[in-house]
């Protein structure tokens, strides 16, 4: 059982290129990088826990409603503030995506670890944690550092993926803070922008996860990137292409791989096959459209098997 | 000319009569009570300004745009903060209508005197103020103060409308406040039930119009009601029964006919007439989706004509 | 077989109450009074045609093919000119519907007797017509004549409805050339409001459907009315109630009425079973959204069999 | 916790008042009598699961996905056998609702009581079940039977709708095998109709449930009616008019009424109590679109205390 | 004229790329590999009649409706049985399409040569079959080998297609009965999949059609390809590229292509321009959502000309 | 301030890629080549006035409230006749875009100089015209004559593209009369089809924007390029090539690059820097639906100073 927390977003966004600015219809999901990554584990197969708080109200409880249409087993502290808004517009190339995050004051930022059933982490094979929590609040934070903590000391594999967001604070601030947790993390996930940003470390994908990994004494580090993916462990980095894709909508899809790439270690896969599995669910995520990675079990485990084999 | 300021959100509703719980669509319209009233004068002939503060993002831009497609004069202040936002789900009998209010630190809470035009104010005819503006902050509310009373010192005709809510403050607490700004006010609005929430005020509708008008010394009050419109002046009141209506939305029903009953006594129709108008508008208010009265001049004019005949 | 023809616009309309003015969104439908009345015919059992001008363009050929959809035998004279349309708001009560009909130069206004297959009208068994098709130009107002008297003279039943077009012309007029017609008419349709406007004719049904059969000796007058419908032949007056009917769409409810009622003639039904069936398929068609009366044969031969008794 | 078994079919329906016949867009819904009870029960606070054979394709797990989202605990067994289907459309009066019900050898006619969970059945404090399951196939009709007793012996409350499906069986047929279970029945649900066809019993509403209650020792007889509805306990029968409604959809209403009134006997709410709070969520659960009541507690209890009281 | 027979379906799409699993709307279309190829035919100018059982529901009369709308003679047994269903799931690159085909015991399966208007047969021009309708039961192969026979007997230029259904059929049953039609067939159209797995087949594309064209007599073979198609006729092999298409939805392609081609040899073009007009059809019909072919005989000629010339 | 007049039509178009033939919906935008070269640079910084005629219908003022919207000042003479249709079908390669253009006797044909604010081009800072305003009547070209005078006699940036409407007049027509014009003109756009249609002109981008340069004594000659932009000014020639474009819909942006490209050189932008702004409001234009290009003023500046870098 994976058991993750953070805060899920109602992402509001305009039906295909449309704009913000003149538009008159909002398609509404429930997105976080946590419940992303949940649902993406869930739907390989591995049971799911999210924990949040939400607010009593209709779109606080959509939220809610989503999730556990997905499977996922939602343990929600209900209690006051907003829910969290994310607006967002698909801007076809050169326009690039916008994003209005408008989460002032929701309630999850009021989550401390007292608020979580917490045998559920006490009792999980895998917790995962993204740096977008802690970012949100020192209630978060505090709680961010007892949960992975907890975790890990209860013999469950700890994930952590960086998932920076320069909108909430800056890479020297999340670097100071997240380092404090990564003691207590096995498996560790940025993208080569985000370990410059927050750990201010570059070069070759290689190098760079083996670095990383013998900084902090990471089990794991995985470096989702444009046209390959890494996974080093045990001294040895695997890297295999990208499959080609069609893109609907690329949100989520670094939340797909994290998730994944969770379910496939806790499944006991060798590294190069979980890493396989976790390209081939994030390159099927972004043939979905919105941010939730509904991905199927059987295309994931046929396309990992195509991965690394020449294209036709 | 009219001038009028407050807070506009933006209207996030589910189609038809589906559940802000389960939506997976929203539809957006810019809303406020002023811009309404606004709108409803500007489609009968009378130049209108609305004036606030709106956060320079697609969002804030957003409201500017669909406002002046309605052909006001829009002039914002850009400013920090949120753009307010108004979910509303309707719920037809016996469900009612249920709004989740999420304008926490609105832009438009900010503003002050010092942000607006002035001169605007001065050259107006009319100016019209609601009492959901002074509700918001205490910026507002001494914005408030000072606009009316600009107008009225430059000769404007002064409207202002109770348009209570109840979810921002008491009655109590609306009444003490707002029955500061009465002194500047020519023409008052107010429903039944906002008369006894604010006022403490009952009792049938041509006593009360009297009651309310010799108690603050106003040269018109307005109430429009279920089944009849009421309008008092000059020690008379006049009363006509509402056309029969098939109704579509009545949100902005009673911002029509502060809007339109306004526009009519700038154009020097007697009281009856005026009242008539305003009737008709607010009817024909109900037809359109939306809280945006997008009504015809011709169709109020012929409308406000049957007004008081009796009914095929 | 029953043949007809006149022009057949695309209706262009916003979804539900929305306004013309401020809709994003038009629906397309292709609606004409002839066609329609053909439609409730067809789906009655009788096969059809329907003969036209069309332009030779997407939006011609988008006519044609929606009405071979409904199984109407579609006879096209290709030829130059618009393809007219007509702009259709609903305003629910008391807004009132709004048309902006755009057909000047239509292909159809040239039409003349010679583009159609006259076989087809030699060899019908019934033919209709309607007031709406010679209003709109002079070689439409010639095809006319040539069709009603083709087809009386060999022996079909003639029917012929006002459906007058108010914007297109006065009373006066279209009565001064419609009288013209009515010797090649057996079966004469048209409301209270048409008989006052076209023949100068009032008074109670009966007398004014006895009146119109005599002064111009039309084997059946039919008059659909609000409450009830009437019928006229030989010298009786048959009149039942319409049904309680939720309307979804009033458009082409007096045109499913004239072509369920030919529909009926030609099945040898006597004249009071005629009358149910064409007042059952008018209410029927105002449950259908649009124009277009598709109505199911069962559900007007059960309704039908309703019409005059006790309602429960 | 409630437990309850049954098919859930795939609701497939055009918007508004289109027509199957010519619709291009359908409407997609996880609905079922009993998962449509057990969701009304578990809005109101009950716990409730929900067991039933699915197929496992995109449209089974869509079944259940949807209903996980309503957040009922779903036990699938998951099967070969297609998905049911039930395609329907809205036909205002006087046109009629039309269901064309399409579930020949569906996944869950397979179904016996050895695929689903005995221990949640033993665990229960009421179990629900329809007369539309054991209608569908001798597996199903088996496994009512067994579950109702397993229920009955393990000390739950059980529940029986007849929800008579007639174009499945006839009266008579369903009556013969229904009566059947009655011995392991507490709560009875059925309409005067039901009671017609299937028990042959008819009068007035208090003799009726007297009767039939007395017939075959239920402890509770509901009648849920037009204008009122009846529940019959210990000698007394209750009687409550039902709330003034402005319908959006009926359908699912009186699975609404029987789930509610479950979870209000599970609650230990009297036999008045708890028949308000149904006769409210049966009100509220036509103003949602779509068979699923997804009605508020809030509202439920606000509405069934009005219940009984004159009406405004 | 051209006469096809086989069973057509509703398909049931999700629009864009959203998933069947998690989508609340279906697009409907009427489409099957005999339907398409005919209205492919009759948009380039030659009359087609298309035969088949539907089931006297709403939804059959649906699929007559569509069809009827794009001009085909529609002849149609009503009988009883399902509709055929087919849930149909776009999914771009790498996620592909999915089908979820749902026919079983679909009215169509019972179709035999009795139940079709022979003299149709007699009277075509030429006749189209494909695999698809002798994979769906016994009736249905019998009848089709009867409509080859009657058709060839009768001096029209038959045609099938293979058009190979994998989850009817292995591609060996399908081989041992399709070889039996063969004799009766003029022009023979298959994938180089459909002839490696039906035919066991392979090679060279010149080679491959040479070799079938010798071993079964036909007198065309027309091999659909990635980037070019093939004609073999008279010894003598024709290949064209396929033109650049930017693509919409690939479904019915290939029915457009054999549909083009029937209608360019009735039109006497010689094989080289019978070809380039059905790769222009092919081309352009995946420009059009959903699998049927409207294409226009413009752009289909225009397109035509400028095949096998350099490209831009 | 700019000013512009000219027709501007309501758009109507199918949405994606599906057939004006065959749907059933349409959506609607109000688009004219001055007008959305006005909002382009309305947006980028410069207020800009849009002078026309529409008829004073739900059409008409539909056209002038989206203007309104997009922040145009809106100078309307109201009057007679129709308002201006395109019905767009955009069709993906190799169908090609469809246009059936339906203005005849459009109530704009009729405007005279004497119908507009005369005093509002004199107090223009630059005027903008486009051939497609005289090509559609003689009142029209005899307007755009004195329009193109004033502006320049007042010391106005003049500016005209050449937008050639081979649907209306041939390209020697046109030449004929709009080099009447170019004595007034400033900045003159034309794309190199245009140049050889209109002026008989060839050539590479360099040599013929500096003989048409010279030839009519141009201060700027613009030409909008498949993957460059060329603009001439003072004897020197500035292209760069556009950039990477993901095109949602390539309307209207040739109108954006002429609006940017004035607005630049209104804020006294050096030409290679206005060329710069011109060549990245075109290439977000494109990224938009529809053909108004509302871009950014901050995607536009960002995009501008990458134009000319070596793509990433």
């Amino acid at each position: 059982m994976l058991v993750t927390f953070g805060e899920t977003a109602l992402r509001l966004s305009p039906p295909g290129a449309e704009r913000l600015e003149t538009t008159r219809r909002l398609q509404v999901q429930a997105a976080g990088p946590e419940s992303n990554a949940a649902i993406a584990a869930r739907r390989l197969g591995t049971p799911a826990t999210w924990m949040s708080r939400l607010p009593d109200t209709p779109l606080g409880r959509r939220v809610a409603s989503e999730l556990r249409g997905y499977d996922l087993d939602v343990e929600v502290s209900w209690g006051d503030g907003r829910q969290g808004l994310s607006f967002f517009e698909h801007g076809p190339t050169p326009r690039g995506d916008r994003r209005v995050d408008d989460r002032l004051d929701s309630a999850a930022t009021t989550l401390t670890m007292d608020d979580i059933p917490v045998n559920r982490v006490k009792d999980a094979d895998a917790a995962y944690l993204t740096g977008a929590t802690p970012a949100l609040s020192t209630d978060l934070a505090g709680a961010s550092a007892r949960f992975l903590k907890t975790a890990a000391d209860n013999g469950a594999l700890t994930a952590f993926s960086v998932s920076h967001r320069p909108w909430l604070w800056s890479g020297e601030e999340a670097g100071e803070l997240l380092t404090q947790f990564f003691s207590a993390v096995d498996l560790f996930v940025a993208t080569e922008a985000e370990l410059a940003a927050v750990l201010d470390r570059g070069g070759q994908p290689a190098e760079l996860a083996h670095g990383v990994a013998s900084a902090h004494d990471f089990e794991y580090v995985a470096i989702p990137r444009e046209r390959t993916c890494v996974l080093w462990h045990d001294a040895t980095v695997h890297e295999y292409p990208n499959p080609d894709v069609d893109v609907t909508d690329p949100s989520g899809r670094d939340d797909a791989f994290a998730g994944a790439l969770v379910a496939a270690l806790l499944d006991d896969e060798d590294p190069q096959d979980a890493l396989r599995r976790a390209i081939a669910a994030r390159a099927l995520a972004t043939t979905v459209p919105g941010a939730v990675p509904t991905v199927d079990p059987e295309s994931v485990a046929e396309l990992a098997e195509q991965v690394d084999k020449p294209r036709g």
